[in-house]
């Protein structure tokens, strides 16, 4: 009764060709013995405060069963939407629960935004180089991505920005470059945003990863003393800011959130009922409890303290072991340092093969390009490993780079 | 210094313009005091295990500290693909986790379907009427929408089927017409699938909701006797079989699952890295504990009791109060009773607005259909109301009826 030759199953779609699917390679490398990885972007799990997220787990279900364990609304709960509103407004900033979209992590945001405003072929400004993940995020709506390079001394923006449906930037601690976007370009980029019409997003997971001093205003902060307000005093400037709890207390619960005017939020609230109808009440309801309990300010300092030695350490191993070929900056906070070769002849993906077989493994910097063309650079990671491990990383990773050049 | 008069935000894409927002209507009924909401799929709360599930919520995190809550690997907890690929194997399916991808919902399963088959104006078989939420998710994509009309006697679906990326289906108890798709109609399909090489999405959230007796196969197993396996043994045949907690105990944890071929999986799990890295570690680890203790099969017993009395009441009703204009099937299964009008000019969607001035909210049919156009049906839901409350939205809705012919 059923043919016995069955037809080819029908062909994926035409984005899936041309993907980049490097995250997937640096997984496969984490299961080989003794690599040490320092491509990733992950926290240590030693600072996540189990205990305490344990009994707000249990408390939860406990203390609010249909909210943790059925549908909530699209947009997020009420409670923590409020939260979000108060923990972000300021005398320079007024935000209402109107202006916050609960989101299932930060990388949800992206992929909404992307939804809701890039038709095919759509034109996207984006920092170069630019985030890996949000690359992904929007690369089934096939969009062109122009080079927005935040470090050009002209600072005016709206010659790339001109056209683009938004401008994609990480002002603060930079993916992958580690970079602290100065407040004279935040403004520059507001300003470039509401002559030309584009959206400006500002993705900020590392903002609470400060090392060395306070940060500048964000672009959010800034935006509102130049734009109008909405009726009810919600703000209704060009900004579209996402946070997370990932990098500020655990990435398990995927709790993220996205700042914007009114009807942004709308739209990507659209988007979200079709892309996971709402996010989980539980996490929900515990990243309220997070919130209220001051559990992220608690576990802050000894993060800083952590992390800030980690970065310390591999930027000594890098100077001993890697100087006669890279430059870096130190960078002010974050999980990266970005390297660049003096010689840009120098292929970071032909060192980054080299590098796994010495068992360490890097980001190259054609993954953070979306033509996949910028190949002397190298992103790593300071967050993840111990002191010891980041020392034989560099070392590894100097032999790595001496095979290269002697190839 | 900031530009005095901005140039208006970016327009949003071109799927935004008609887009249903139905569903937010039927949320913000739900505010109404008073108002009875048999309107939407959703389950009672009372029904949730929350002391288990509290606990298992805090011994996850307290026994799994580095899993619950930091990041996970992109396709899932290996011990949660295995235990899927375990449930759903029998002596005529083999599966393997390579068959398993772990989804944030049932309905993030739909989103990376389309994400990952479907370019602008590719064709969809939809059964038809078919789910509102499908069609959401893959609106972005502006599909072409074919009706699969599942209860037509020629069981030839090869027309509809032949250049389509993949036909959708509800066979258990589908959404909105309760229906349970017999065996005959199920093989049909496989064949159809494998002679035209269209995917076979079959959507399973209500399969754990039959009242009256058991379900044939599922068109996984029955496909699984006509498709070669792959190397280890893995199936791999064309269909996309999609599961979710949300109806067989909790919908707040958000945990689905998608079951098909390992290309199929691999693509999937690609389109799911640029949508949300992956699936709470915390959800996951509970969704594992749940299915090892057991929760599922404890409480279905309680479930099928509680719903089968309250179908029973609503058919009661409907007998009683609507049968000169309407006729319907009395489910064996799921959640909903499809109403259809016998006079084809009874127009649902006026019915709707009537209905809501009674204080009942009702689905109309024509959200449906991808095309809005079928407007002599409704859909009335009997799981989460109480008896006393189902007997009343009866009562209204006749009134409404009788309102709307008087007119």
């Amino acid at each position: 009764m059923i043919s016995p030759s069955p037809r080819a199953p029908a062909a994926f779609a035409g984005w899936l060709d041309d993907t980049n699917d490097i995250t997937k390679a640096f997984l496969a490398a984490g299961n080989v013995p003794d690599m040490i990885n320092i491509a990733g972007g992950l926290p240590d799990p030693q600072v996540y405060p189990s205990p305490q997220i344990a009994e707000i787990a249990a408390r939860a279900v406990t203390d609010f069963p249909a909210e943790t364990l059925g549908y909530g609304p699209l947009n997020g709960l009420p409670e923590l939407r409020a939260a979000i509103a108060a923990r972000f407004s300021s005398d320079l900033l007024h935000l209402t629960s109107d202006n916050v979209l609960i989101t299932t992590s930060g990388m949800q945001g992206l992929d909404l935004i992307g939804k809701v405003l890039l038709d095919e072929g759509d034109v996207i400004a984006g920092q170069f180089p630019t985030y890996l993940g949000a690359l992904d995020a929007w690369r089934p709506r096939k969009p062109a991505v122009r080079k927005l390079l935040l470090q050009s001394n002209a600072l005016d923006f709206t010659d790339v920005m001109r056209g683009a449906k938004f401008a994609y930037t990480v002002p603060n601690f930079s993916n992958p470059t580690g970079r602290l976007v100065p407040q004279s370009t935040r403004l520059a980029l507001v300003e470039a945003a509401q002559s030309t019409g584009a959206w400006l997003v500002e993705d900020d997971p590392y903002g609470g990863l400060n090392y060395d001093g306070p940060l500048p205003p964000s672009m959010l902060t800034l935006s509102a003393q130049s734009s109008a307000a909405g009726p009810n005093g919600a703000y209704e400037g060009p900004v579209i800011y996402l946070g997370t709890l990932s990098k500020l207390l655990v990435p398990g619960l995927r709790i993220g959130w996205v700042i914007a005017a009114p009807r942004m939020i709308d739209a990507l609230t659209l988007a979200k009922q079709g892309s996971d109808m709402c996010t989980s009440g539980l996490n929900q309801r515990m990243a309220c409890e997070i919130l209220k309990a001051g559990l992220i300010e608690v576990c802050n300092p000894t993060m800083l303290t952590l992390y800030r030695r980690r970065r310390d350490t591999l930027c000594a191993a890098l100077q001993r072991d890697l100087s006669p070929w890279f430059d870096w900056d130190v960078p002010e906070g974050g999980m990266f340092v970005w390297l660049t070769a003096r010689d840009q002849q120098l292929n970071t993906d032909d060192l980054f093969k080299i590098a796994l077989e010495e068992r360490v493994c890097v980001s190259p910097s054609s993954v953070f390009d979306a033509e996949g063309r910028f190949r002397h650079g190298l992103r790593l990671n300071f967050t993840f490993n111990d002191e010891a491990k980041l020392d034989e990383a560099v070392r590894r990773l100097a032999r790595a780079t001496e095979r290269l050049l002697t190839v």
